[in-house]
């Protein structure tokens, strides 16, 4: 079995940025509600570009920084919410604008935990040895789905696309050192977005709807706090690591408050939980590595680093992937 | 390296059949056009029941089939184009529904190949021996995309679903006995469906809808008979068949002239390409595994039958398994 090496990692968000006191122009809100519930200070907002092109920009600084060639990839995944189109797949686009011509491409739906669920199929593929170079990018244009008269959930969300490539090692450990990831279907009704549904009498000649962001965020406050430090402690027990030897908890941006609870949970210092939430608002599927990008870029992450990645949200679904960087 | 076993299929289609002469009522369309460039004669499509629906019922019978309890399940796949949300994923509501609560579950998004690249994902899953048991389903709602007023493109579309159950071998051979699948996303533009904007200027306080089928028919027709064939071909290479070891080419229903076209390609007789596009319409992901259950069901496909897998459509993409089944 092949081991995996987290290569490079990249970022983009779109140029326009939406502060809390804009919004609370348009809405009955305040920078002050906001701020203090969700720790929430503004979003990059995508006017004209789609998922497919935050993706690819993303996808060019990759190759550029790695020096790969677009044909060099095996496998190129994109994990989103928000696609450009049913069809074609957003990584088709993506793999199409890049040229990278032998690389399969599909994308992943699972929402908040994209990324790290795109980290265990590409895991999969890379082990086999026959893929060798994958590239994984998380991307998401929310505020095409998102309701912008509703106070209750357009504040919370924002654009934005990260990745990072991926290749399997011919010597040495592996740098995925314990993962853990569930599914909680049963409360898939606790986060919906982007709904349609069947049509109910035929022929039905109406313009087809998407619904927008229904949050029940008691429910899901209750989940993240309890299923996230579970699956933590779950992946960190798996990498026979304890949660002191892990540097930094790279935890999906939905809310700092939950950020602030997993750490109490975990007794853990809040200094090694990172927050950027109040730069992008959630970008879901873009959250985690886009903060990953943002603290190796930083210089925070240095190779050797041990890290936690931890995703959550719509499914329900949960994961956590353990990675010496 | 685990080897792979299919278990069982089964299939849903949702009761309401739409005949060509129904559809020539409410559009200029007559059921000597249709048939005649598409060998369609009618679709099933869904009053009420979303894709996630008419993927339990598969997902039931396929448990029901096997005797497997719904907490055997390590890895629950959905393929779809219809998804009944962004979010939740289809395979999480499956998943919740189902009580399958061990089971990774998400949705992959590859159009028309959706089964044949979840064949591929569910084998890199299962090679590994920690996943044991995949349950693998395609299922689409189309009828909530298709602009009911487009003659061009609401003639060809049906909703239906079908899956498999596929388990790890501890002995024997592998039933996957050589792949094939290719992504051409230069061509993404050539089939679209369900696009939807990015907002243009902030804030956009409009309602969200998707667009409906956009589709180069003649572009997509060169497409499939140059890229299926090859994909057939590279396939039965690697199982180390040739194309007459191969029992049954079961390929995906868009229309009936590309399953002659490549039959004629790859100098086989018309005989081993079942169809079933009369009754059902192009189903997109769920036409492969549908196909495949017919003719396991009505005992055309035995154990030890090979047979060749085959999709193609939206992204551009393409995808063949061949299997001993």
């Amino acid at each position: 079995m092949k081991k995996i090496k987290i290569v490079e990692t990249a970022s983009y968000v779109p140029q326009k940025i939406v502060t809390n006191d804009e919004l609370s122009q348009i809405m009955e809100t305040s920078d002050e509600w906001i701020s203090t519930r969700t720790g929430i200070k503004q979003r990059h907002i995508s006017l004209g570009e789609n998922t497919s092109d935050l993706c690819l920009h993303v996808a060019q600084e990759l190759l550029e920084k790695s020096g790969w060639a677009p044909e060099s990839l095996d496998l190129l995944l994109v994990a989103t919410m928000s696609p450009d189109s049913y069809t074609p797949a957003t990584a088709a686009l993506v793999q199409g604008k890049l040229q990278a011509k032998n690389a399969l491409a599909f994308d992943i739906s699972a929402a908040c935990s994209g990324f790290i669920y795109g980290l265990k199929v590409a895991e999969k593929f890379l082990q086999q040895g026959s893929t060798k170079r994958v590239m994984l990018i998380g991307g998401e244009v929310l505020s095409k789905v998102i309701d912008w008269s509703d106070r209750t959930s357009a504040v919370l969300f924002g654009d934005g696309a990260a990745g990072a490539l991926l290749e399997s090692k011919t010597s040495g450990d592996s740098d995925f050192l314990g993962a853990s990831l569930h599914t909680f279907g049963e409360f898939g009704d606790k986060l919906e977005a982007g709904k349609t549904e069947a049509i109910s009498t035929f022929p039905n000649l109406k313009e087809h709807y998407i619904r927008a962001f229904s949050m029940s965020g008691r429910d899901v406050y209750t989940f993240a706090t309890h299923r996230v430090p579970e699956s933590i402690e779950e992946a960190v027990s798996k990498a026979a690591l304890t949660l002191d030897d892990i540097d930094y908890f790279v935890l999906h941006q939905a809310n700092s408050r939950i950020v602030t609870q997993i750490a109490k949970k975990l007794a853990q210092p809040l200094t090694k939980f990172p927050l950027n939430i109040a730069e992008y608002g959630n970008t879901s599927a873009a959250s985690v590595p886009l903060l990953l990008d943002e603290l190796v870029t930083q210089g925070k992450i240095k190779r050797g680093v041990k890290i936690a990645l931890s995703g959550f949200g719509g499914g329900l679904t949960v994961g956590t992937q353990v990675i010496k960087y």
